[in-house]
């Protein structure tokens, strides 16, 4: 038996665990790009790397010690195919990976610097981790979160990398990214709305995941503060905020339109 | 409750996870740098990046699901002293902060980039993570590597962030690293010989952690294979080598060639 082999179960489990979402981050950090006339294949490392990053936060969040989950993507969780070893060095690997990938994004050193810091912070303790440890500890707590605090966590724990997203092709330009990071924040607000109302709604064929744990859970939701159509009528609000911040971009930025009003009409 | 409050044992524990250590990397990245008359303040960050990645992977490495360890640098791990998901996420964070870290280093922006890429490949799937995936895996199929397949697993736990230490200075520099990175590379792997020879040698109390583990396990190590005298000669040898590899550099580089000397001579 060749060394190799022995991690070879590592390397599977970082595939299996990229594949089958949405793209809906790469999709943005691509589509923002070509506002200013950079190449996809410029910004597809930028794209990987977000996905990446995406990943291994789904891989660590569905352990046993997190939110517990079997299902993820229609799939068996990683721990759950492999083991849990095996899925936290999954996810360490895969966060290492997003780093490199994003380093060889095609623009000037001093915007690879300034993306890669940018998704350091966004993935860290002020933005996605810090968010699910607010998540974790309030549920541990069974605090009941009102609204400004839900969204508080929800902007660290899911809003931070699609702002990210959203203002990686300014960054990669140089340009000024302040319209892009108000359409990234609005988008991950509807987007995080959306997902609790999937969480009432959808069923777990469409999701590929578990539904209805929030309320099982009796986890604090927008849902919960808002009612299923006021949490509508919000998201709603916030994905014609997300367009009107792009008027300044004309029609070139149809599809960033496109996929905000697609956030909130999903299925999954 | 202020929602900030929630998430104050991920910060307290990241601090917690980061004290105690000998600070051997970043010694070795702020020393290598001084070699090209770059400040230590300038050096800095990029000490702080290497000690905070370190500190993650002792981390997860204690995580029950790995190595399952009660005791770190004299204190219990940080799943003892918190919980599993506090010390996941305590981990997660610090490798987010470690490429925040190192991205703000003093230095070019072409410069940062390299250094920053270098400790992504240092840290993943071809380095740390997938050496420690070898180790579980080779554990749990109880195979009995040959010294080379041994040299190799560690060559990527512990042997690439030390490599990326010693050469950072050259990085930050924009010079030729090589030297550094052969003075890293033996000076890497006397560090885990002499780590295998500390847990049979060794006691708790100076070590800050059991030993004589891998010996309980049946663990293939250096002085399995060696002896206890013969890896204490490999040691002796590779320590020497990285000496050397330091000449080009003269008397400017004594403190280098001590750390080189600490680590085959230190009791913890």
């Amino acid at each position: 038996m060749a060394l190799r082999d022995l991690d070879g179960a590592l390397g599977q489990a970082m595939i299996y665990a990229v594949q089958g979402g949405k793209g809906l981050r790469a999709f943005l950090a691509i589509e923002s790009a070509a506002l200013f006339g950079i190449e996809r294949t410029a910004a597809a490392p930028a794209g990987a790397a977000i996905e990446a990053l995406h990943a291994y936060s789904l891989v660590h969040d569905d352990l046993p010690c997190m939110d517990d989950d079997d299902l993820r993507r229609g799939k068996p969780t990683v721990h759950r195919q492999w083991d849990e070893a095996t899925a936290v060095l999954t996810g360490d690997a895969l966060q290492a990976l997003a780093f490199n990938l994003v380093l060889k994004t095609v623009c000037p050193a001093e915007a690879r610097v300034t993306l890669a810091l940018g998704l350091s912070e966004a993935a860290g303790v002020r933005g996605m981790v810090g968010g699910q440890a607010m998540d974790i500890a309030a549920e541990s707590a069974a605090l009941p979160l009102d609204l400004d605090q839900i969204t508080a966590l929800q902007a660290g724990k899911t809003g931070a990398l699609i702002t990210w997203s959203a203002e990686a092709g300014a960054i990669m330009a140089q340009q000024d990214p302040a319209p892009l990071r108000r359409y990234g924040d609005c988008l991950g607000l509807a987007f995080q709305i959306a997902d609790d109302v999937l969480d009432v709604e959808g069923d777990a064929d469409a999701m590929g995941k578990a539904v209805g744990k929030d309320d099982a859970r009796g986890k604090a939701t927008f849902v919960g503060h808002l009612g299923l159509d006021g949490a509508k009528r919000r998201a709603e609000a916030l994905v014609q905020e997300a367009c009107d911040s792009l008027s300044l971009y004309g029609d070139a930025a149809g599809n960033l339109r496109e996929a905000a009003r697609f956030v909130i009409s999903r299925r999954n």
